[in-house]
């Protein structure tokens, strides 16, 4: 097994682990904000606008730590510094 | 063992991991946030569209990790960087 | 083990989990939803057309997930690029 | 070990966890929805037809879940592509 | 270690495995299910009729996924189509 | 190790975990039954009849489940297809 | 290793595992039975003869999963059939 | 590593495990039962003779698994058939 | 590896798991009985004397689980047959 | 293998871990934060902008953990001082 | 690796192992019985004394398990008999 | 594998587990600490300074720990003695 | 790897784990009885003497074992009888 | 791998995982009694000053836990006996 190789595999499963795994927390928090929105709306409709917004607030806050993890997934698999090294010197050596 | 074999395997599993861990919260959350509406409904039928426009806007929050992993999913399977490099070298190596 | 195996080894297993772990989540999702429908029907009958209306979207939102892992699954079973790849070099090898 | 005897080892693991673990799930659910409609006809006995209308279409589509792990499980028992190539290969090899 | 050992020996652990695990779910969603309708006996005792009547189609539903993984583990047991190609290309090699 | 020795290996390791894991849900499902049933019988004395039969009726379904197990172990220890087969190759080989 | 020894040791750690975790869910069923019926008699003490029959019954048929855990256990230590083929193959060989 | 000493790792090994997880489920399940005892006579003193009198038959039971497990682990550390043979074979041997 | 020093790490590390995994339901248990008296004692303080003698009753049970393991260690710790055995075996052979 | 792979390898695959697994409990820290706070909206609508003010002091100090692990993923990533260590004796050596 | 030094490494790790884990539940246990006292007291203040003494009772019964389970580590280290003779047998030998 | 390679794999993946692992509680205690500090609000909006300066209190207290494992990730990163040590011996030796 | 450092290795790791896991229990222990404290005394300040009392005695009791493991970690580290011996024996090889 | 690389890999990973795993739980318990805390202080206000005082008192004895780990990982950074002992022989050696 050479040097090139064992970089892609590496990228390759932890890119898609780290989405899966990262995004498992932040499907549950939002799922969780929804629902208690919805049950707000529900006691409350007055206040709906005061809670959407905050709802929104939080739901983008919440996705931002998805968004981590969709980066460091894409970087793993288009901008990886190590696979570009490993590219460098393969061709280069 | 040679590279391509290995980097095949790899994408075959993480892509499927990928989708088959990533899918679970989701489906949590939006069974979750779902159940709150229905609740919701129930209690309050007259906020019946305030509700559903918000359950809609937070089903598609929450889809939207599922997308990030049905996309990492499918980019490994079809359009997988490592592969094509490794094709590309295999042939022309 | 020369690659054909190792790649027909990966996809079934993999296969086999995808749909089988992709489904565990979707399926108590969606356990939850029509559990709370049957609640929230009991509690407010006059409501149930939009009751009704809303379960089913969530539901088919829900489903959605468990329908990515099942596609995957053919994918692997049935159209696995690599496998094809794997079976061209064999027989032109 | 040769290249069938694997690939026969992993569709028949393969074949049996899919089934086990992909049924853990529907059965929860259905348990659950089974037991909200119980609930539900108890407390609400007038209800009974839509209670059950959207129980069974809610069951079937839990059920559905289960099928898949048992149509990918029955493929890889019996219509196994992998399996064919393979003794097409061994006999023909 | 030859085929026709490693074939049983999968087989076995396997079909052990299948309706161990796969009854593990069913018999939990089945005790819930009897369960609530005792409490809904307990609590509306007339409509005691539909109480069963629904409990009983409901439990037929769980237990048929446990009757997958028992089908699938006889199957596994004695119609096994990889054992038998075994013992037919041992017989016959 | 001879093919003998490893299939009476799986089949009593398999025969013990499928029998010993395969119990634990019908039993925890058991339990729960007959616990609410106590419950109901506590909260409605009158409906003793129905609240018995349904509960044996309940028992029946999910102690089945065990005897699936059971029935798996003891075709493991006893009536084993694999180890008369391998027998007969041993005495006959 | 030759083959006695491992099917013994396969039998004494099959043996000690299968009552040691077959009997975890009995144990649990039965105290949460035990608990409930408790309760149940505090709360309704003129049911007390209903409520002792019904819980016997319960107890019977939850440590009816034990003793088939006992028994397999037992069967492995005195009555195993693959020792006693393998102490026939030693002797006899 | 010769036969005897492996026996008698697996022995010791076997027979610590199973009366430490053996024990776990009936001191929980007693603890219950117990707990549920004292609630129960502090809200019916009354009822204290029938309580007491169930809670002693429930914990023999419960107990009962714990003796089971006892008696496994006594039987492979003092009377274990497997070492008695080996025993024998090595000093007849 | 010798037999002796085998026999002498296994008996180590079972003798200490052996009460450290045994002690944790006991103690859970008997957190448990002991908080309920607690609060039974103070909800019904002329019922002191029951609820003491049936607490102390149920801790002598749950304890009793306890001492078992504590007798398996010390056992393996200071009369091991296994060991007692080896020793023979090794200054007479 | 040589050391920059393995660096590289570790520096991959630590770099995505660390950021899935340390997003985990900010997103349901946050999901359960933003949850209660639309909850003390809709019960107190008079204090939102205390409430507002609170939850997003809070929200800023939990996403500050989830930024200490990506902070540490681009550390490794694209700042590794043991990458730069390898490069510098790779090249100089 | 000689005799002594895998005793030394089986003692070093069980010792801290055994009290690290068997502490646990002592520690939960009596968390929760405090706190139960703590609530039986704010309820009932006048039956102080009977409470506080049930209390120290109980807590001397739960801190009895983690006793063994420092005896047993400190026999390990300090009073260790498979080390002694292990050391009497190197300096004898 | 030389020293200093398997020195800097470990400090990487240590220090990227150290803080995401580290991170899970505080995110955790902090979400809920936010919480019940906004249903405090919520509930009693006239003590909000006691309320919101306890909170901080608090808050400081849970993110030390954080802290804590972000000091030493960053102290195995940057100022790692033993990697100093081993930089040192390698260039010296 | 000689003795010294096995032992030295297992020294460290025990160690650590020894603390790390024996604070789990404890800390989560002192954490529900404080919190139940505050409880009470929002509850009847009036009792605040005895609850702090009995509160304090009971935190001394938990944090005891909390001790143990420190001290047994401390012991490991300082004092360790397994590394003297090796010292000792070491030195005077 | 020389005694010296072995020690400090032991070391960096132990410290890193100490304090990791050993802050969960005093974070986890800070986090519930700062939450009660500010519940009581809702409830009650007027006893602020005691329940302040008292939930000082509870956080240090938790935090003290914490402390425990980071001096057991400044130990086995900073003042390591082993490495010390390792380093002495090594240049003394």
């Amino acid at each position: 097994m050479d040097m090139i190789t064992l970089i892609a595999i590496a990228s390759i499963v932890t890119a898609g682990l780290t989405i899966a795994i990262g995004g498992i927390a932040p499907a549950l928090g939002e799922g969780k904000a929804v629902a208690t929105a919805l049950s707000a709306l529900a006691q409350q409709p007055d206040a709906a606008a005061t809670i959407t917004r905050t709802l929104f607030v939080g739901l983008a806050m919440i996705e931002s730590i998805a968004i981590y993890c969709f980066v460091v997934a894409m970087i793993l698999l288009f901008a990886n510094p190590f696979w570009n090294h490993a590219i460098a010197a393969a061709s280069g050596g």
